[in-house]
């Protein structure tokens, strides 16, 4: 039996900056655009959301951006996270690639989340903030930034997409285990709330509304900001520890990857793993495929328009470019809470349309398949957003195996699959189908989508 | 703000070889009888349940035994675990006292169970065995097994309490996930299971049931065994690798433990933790309390009888000496499923016997006031058995600002509570209740032990 290798790298090899891949670009991504006037956002537009800190992380050229010492002290609590040598499941596939994936699921809160949670209430805390308001779709984010409040001393209230509110009491109860405030959304607290609940008593919830009632709700009060747990530059920013760590342990391994796999909803992750090893290859060094696997349900970078969009569906926040579905857009029903966004983060876009990265949309029921083999092989059982990583990983093993090459592939494992049992209930019941997105709803939110020069 | 301090190991660190308790004891413990003859049995005896491997670390009295190398290489995907200084809680307790603990969470089953189901696993493997069939109460020892069966390419087959089945399916799933079979208990499959449905059919089990069923299935077929996840000398073997791994990390921190804290339900998780201090105090070395933490709804050791007992319901197993509450005691309902056992390992309570161990005996809802403290000040949920231990060790830091004593507490965080959210959803819900257990039952119990001279 040959057993899967593990990479560990010593805490004081935690980085100490993160990297900011817009220093490397051979063109800067289009500007944030303020929706009343069509002209790019200043600081002063973003201050009432974010503490000025994220706001210059956030519009930042310098290649690295320094960590601070208190943020690398709680990420020491489970970083550096372990990279893994899928040696079981290379032979379960019988392929002559290797097969290597970085695991995020050791954090406390079982995801990535927590790299740019922790970073996020740190410059809050630093800023004076008492509060911050979030949303969150399945729990990842939400549990992520309530640990971080509960760290930091920081109040943290978060407004949760109903129908998982409802679904997801367990990721609810992880929020309030660790004292956050957590509210069903569509809210009567805010007046986008109450203007969705006015029409339909019953809505079951975006993660775009979500969004709109946090942005009104920290807009009103001086002590009160918002956080966001991805899309923009400085999340994808801190999540780039991924990618750093894997870099050096990769190097252990006496290894480089032909192929760099990463799930993508929001684009966090993703670009955690992947941005620096394409700023590696723009700076001239090796050169890795990138690929973006994304939910068939919630196709952004596949099926959607490289457009200025709203983030939200009240049209609150600023405009970005961006592959986008159109924020009326909403996704048929799927596991992969996290990939149910209706844009990609504006870099991640930008790469694309770079040719930086290549992008291919799977349904969940072939990304469950390859998550239980990944299971009885690795021992882990993954998220089900993780599930469609190890999909497109497998998927290049096997035409590894076609071919007969001997390639190296990494993929990031963002969490752990403890809170997602229900999807693999349904999974063994055969309940889980591979439900389609209604093309004339999507035609309808690309039609509806602002329009700017 | 103060951080946790993490103490690594590199993994050339795990140990090489399981400690065994029964080498350095003044007197040995006693020989556990075979119920129709009342004799001690032999290797003969257990044949039909283990391999001969394991029956011979059963009775080994050689204080080393070899970590096989195929064992420690799956060890290697999780250990050496973290032991983490908990400053943050040491400030929240304002403490003189330096509170340390090793965190078992992190294994890919989220407690300490893979330590001895690998190595059951392993053994099994080795001798030829197909199938192993188990009992499981919380899941936490069946998605173990589960894990390691998909490891090594077993079939694994397991009786769950019935009440838990229906209660925990995200368990069940878990185990699913890992290619396991999983059948409530009682269950028709089995004469005992028959025999107790016949009476009551709608019984919601119990882990001495469940126990009987297993073992009954086992003992049927050649190519099929027993595996117990507690109680017995090899499984307490096993986890030893939790305290040899904790007593190195202590000193990297400079320190050694005045107080060793672990909670117990058949006794693993506290024998992993303090069997190799008490063996170093026994040896002549410096020497700690060492505390043993029970729930007050199960209370074997404190309230128990050293008699000797079977360990299941149908009375298939030999007859063990220990504290016991008798085979036919129900525990009342409450939410550390792991800690429901009505009898306490057979090394533990001799060790009790000999005055090498402290036991003390805490309800549930101040168990989990301390967990939740816990999970706010040091970012991890812990599972409600580990709530046990933090309760313990809280008090004893808190005895020490009652006398201004700054001693070294070290305690064991067995596993998270990812999947135990329900029980924190009782608890915020106000609806988590001490429920005592009935004297009379328990009384009645103790008077049905069997009368051994």
């Amino acid at each position: 039996m040959s057993d899967p290798i593990k990479y560990v790298l010593d805490e004081s090899r935690i980085p100490k900056a993160w990297y900011n891949i817009t220093a490397d670009l051979p063109t800067p991504a289009p500007p944030v655009l303020h929706p009343g006037t069509m002209q790019p956002v200043g600081p002063d537009d973003l201050a009432p959301l974010f503490p000025i800190s994220l706001i210059m992380q956030e519009v930042s050229t310098e290649r690295e951006i320094e960590i601070p010492e208190p943020v690398r002290d709680i990420y020491r609590q489970w970083r550096p996270s372990p990279l893994y040598r899928a040696r079981r499941l290379e032979k379960a596939l019988d392929t002559p690639a290797k097969i290597y994936y970085k695991y995020e699921g050791v954090s406390p809160a079982g995801s990535h989340k927590p790299n740019t949670a922790i970073a996020q209430a740190f410059y809050n805390k630093e800023a004076g903030v008492k509060r911050i308001v979030t949303e969150t779709g399945a729990g990842q984010w939400g549990s992520s930034l309530a640990l971080s409040g509960a760290l930091f001393g920081l109040q943290i209230e978060i407004f949760m997409v109903r129908v998982s509110y409802n679904q997801k009491p367990y990721r609810r109860a992880l929020m309030e285990s660790y004292g956050a405030r957590c509210v069903a959304s569509p809210s009567n607290e805010t007046a986008s709330g109450r203007a969705i609940l006015a029409q339909r008593p019953d809505h079951p919830g975006s993660l775009g509304m979500a969004i709109s009632e946090a942005v009104e709700l920290a807009a009103q009060r001086d002590d009160t900001k918002y956080a966001l747990g991805s899309v923009l530059n400085h999340v994808l920013l801190h999540q780039t520890v991924i990618g750093l760590e894997a870099m050096e342990q990769m190097s252990m391994a006496g290894d480089f990857p032909d192929v760099v796999v990463g799930c993508t909803g929001g684009g966090s992750n993703f670009a955690g793993l992947s941005f620096p090893y394409i700023g590696h290859a723009l700076r001239g060094g090796q050169k890795s495929r990138i690929v973006a696997i994304e939910p068939a349900a919630c196709p952004s970078i596949t099926r959607g328009k490289y457009a200025y969009d709203f983030g939200d569906t009240a049209h609150l926040t600023p405009l970005t470019k961006m592959h986008t579905l159109g924020s009326t857009f909403t996704p048929p029903g799927f596991h992969a809470g996290g990939l149910r966004y209706h844009g990609m983060a504006p870099l991640v876009s930008h790469c694309a349309e770079l040719g930086l990265i290549e992008a291919r949309a799977y349904p969940q029921v072939e990304c469950f398949d390859a998550g239980v083999l990944f299971a009885r092989s690795e021992g882990i059982v993954p998220a089900p957003e993780a599930n469609h990583a190890v999909k497109g990983a497998v998927d290049e093993a096997l035409r590894c195996k076609q071919e007969g090459k001997s390639e190296t592939i990494l993929f990031s494992l963002s969490g752990h699959g403890h809170f997602d049992m229900q999807a693999y209930m349904d999974y063994f019941a055969g309940k889980l189908v591979d439900q389609p997105y209604d093309e004339n709803e999507l035609a309808m939110a690309l039609a509806g989508l602002p329009s700017v020069s």
